[in-house]
């Protein structure tokens, strides 16, 4: 089926598009495609990857055309929940390829993350079908990058709304959580026409916390050995969780859970029962980045693990459903969200720690800090725990990187070095 | 007289700060003594440069050992009142050479920007006496670069403490604010063993409002042409604001602009009637990075006002005293520092219309936008300014740049075409 009246409706760059389809494409054989022994549920991933810009944008707008609304966002601070609330869909938006750079540094200093130029770079390019169908985009204050990029994409959009997040974890930062929640609310609710009410909203607490239940299951079952699924289908499980609906999202990932279970029991993976095992931990990968991930699978490890915003950062903790009124609803997400440990955060000590119990949970040999050039929150903070882990035993490799695969031959090299110190 | 015992109990580098100093000194007399019809109240700022390591660091020693204590910091948002209130000394540290950044590079990424390095530098390298002397050094989060190095320079310094600030101005942002007021208060009563009374904290505000009058009146002196007194050095008195004895500093600049107003009726200046008029906005200055100033004043031009935190944007705004109580006195500080329109806020628009109202109160014929390379609020921002200041008919050059002299040549081309171009 073709897409391309959709797409031209949307305004989009058909011909840039119809390309970067196709990079992502041949990518996606070339990386997923050819790894050995998947799990048969990874049939349902490579269905919504085929259409993650055609069929699924179909529902938004279909959807729209039954008067629902769609919310785009880049962060895990953005509460799916209120979104649901008032039966409007929420989607993440496309923030992880190397489209549009010199377009989006007429707005951005060059010294800016790949991350931040990339959102500018879809839009400028008229490449991302999410954020051209979103009723509004929310943004979110975690770096100065983004913060201060907002300010400018205001005006590349039709409608941009900025959530401001605390930086302590004070009494006064919590207030401040709370009351953005509390806007934010409010505002969807003049956006649908609809109201939040107990009920809506202890059901989209309900679905997303089964989402999230259903990849923390996934996370578990990591833990076996052999692994009984590479980390670049994770990495894609905890991508697609951003953008599918999220009901059939779950149903597909209990599914794939269940068959990995019997993987596990007859002792059966994708890799070597002794492949090093890693841990992978720092800033978001978005579609389709997934170069780090290829690189170390493809060098005889395993990732058995993602503490990324695009892994557990974004879908541990579940919401209490405790409280019959919607304020005891929206404290609920507060304290929720509250237990993110995102670098936004200093001191950030949850997020060692944090990142020491995955690597005991998950039976790491070692821990991959990505961190994307010129994203100080991570960076800064991945010397830190450098220091920290390895003083604690766990090996660490420290990767700074782009988008650009003008650094891959290095890249593989540092990483097999890494991988050979794990084995020892 | 000798400060070398002194340095020495401080456990500073003693060559490495003899060199400094060396530096420091002849790059004074090339930069600043060589200017030409300078006031005559200058030599108040002379001699204060040429104690800032000695004089005034032995006073802050004898105030420690009669019991007083002495509180570091970086920033506008620090508010000096409470500290005086509770009878301590408040000084700005050391970030304004490249020093020891082989060293800070061992905790900092790179790529962050040279204030946050140098900061790290000057206590890795034992160059700092302000570091050394204080009781405590207060951080704060204003940027990803501070906030997220602060949680490694506490292990380098004997007592960080880290103010919390908002970055948008929501009733919950001025909550947060006032919040880590009442926080910093009951920490510097606890520090000091001294209660914060209603007398102690008016006659603070009375003391800082006395001295940011002094400089504000400076500022609207420099309105005049021929501008009687060059940008070099009301920089270099906005600097020292932060750190001379605030009683003495007001006095002496009061005078220095009883100098001016004299010149100014004469007609006398320091430049050229026909003098391009440049105002400087954009990322602190500290001593002794005068690099820019020096530039554009050794090619005819004449800098007519800082939009800087060693500038208006530290300088401006009194503290209304109304209340006669700590918590109403408190409150009004919160409205006074809430005015700061400093890059941490989002969106920050009035920052835009202070640029605008500085370049027509001070008679401005272009604007340079100063920024730190990896300041990504300040460069982010000059970006959205220029576009928005040249559409209303003000002339922008944007510098990006750091505190190394490698880019001098490349500077001194961009600022005299900017010259030439203003002059037209």
């Amino acid at each position: 089926m073709s897409y391309h009246k959709m797409w031209a409706d949307l305004g989009m760059n058909l011909e840039a598009h119809d390309q970067l389809l196709q990079v992502l494409s041949d990518g996606y054989q070339k990386q997923f495609l050819t790894q050995k022994n998947r799990p048969a549920g990874m049939q349902y991933l490579d269905f919504v990857v085929s259409e993650i810009h055609g069929l699924r944008v179909k529902e938004l707008v279909d959807a729209q055309q039954a008067g629902r609304k769609v919310v785009g966002s880049f962060c895990v601070f953005v509460p799916e929940e209120l979104i649901l609330a008032v039966d409007a869909i929420s989607v993440g938006l496309c923030t992880g390829a190397e489209v549009g750079f010199e377009l989006a540094e007429q707005y951005l200093p060059r010294n800016t993350c790949a991350l931040v130029k990339s959102s500018f770079g879809f839009k400028l390019a008229g490449l991302c079908p999410y954020m051209e169908t979103s009723d509004v985009i929310v943004g979110e204050n975690t770096c100065d990058g983004k913060k201060k990029g907002y300010e400018q994409f205001k005006d590349l959009v039709k409608n941009l709304y900025v959530m401001d997040l605390p930086q302590m974890k004070s009494v006064a930062g919590k207030e401040l959580l709370k009351a953005e929640f509390i806007r934010f609310a409010a505002y969807l609710e003049k956006l649908t026409g609809k109201k939040i009410t107990a009920a809506s909203l202890k059901e989209a607490i309900r679905v997303v916390n089964a989402k999230r239940s259903a990849v923390a299951r996934l996370a578990r079952l990591r833990a076996a050995s052999p692994a009984p699924i590479s980390g670049l289908d994770s990495l894609l499980i905890n991508q697609i969780f951003f953008n599918e609906n999220p009901e059939r999202f779950t149903e597909n990932i209990n599914k794939l859970c269940d068959e990995l279970e019997v993987r596990i029991e007859k002792g059966d993976g994708v890799a070597l029962k002794d492949a090093p095992r890693i841990l992978v931990s720092g800033c978001p990968m978005a579609v389709p980045n997934w170069k780090i991930p290829a690189i170390i699978e493809q060098n005889g490890a395993v990732i058995v693990g993602e503490e990324l915003c695009t892994g557990e950062r974004g879908a541990r903790w579940l919401t209490e459903i405790k409280g019959t009124t919607v304020p005891e609803l929206i404290d609920a997400l507060v304290e929720r969200y509250w237990q993110i440990d995102c670098a936004v955060f200093t001191p950030n000590e949850d997020r060692l720690a944090s990142v020491k119990k995955m690597v005991a949970d998950y039976q790491a040999d070692g821990v991959l800090q990505y961190s994307l050039q010129f994203c100080q929150p991570y960076t800064i903070e991945s010397g830190l725990f450098e220091k920290q882990l390895e003083a604690n035993g766990i090996p660490v490799l420290n990767i700074e990187t782009d988008y650009s695969m003008e650094d891959m031959g290095q890249l593989a090299t540092r990483i097999e070095a890494f991988i050979e110190r794990i084995k020892q």
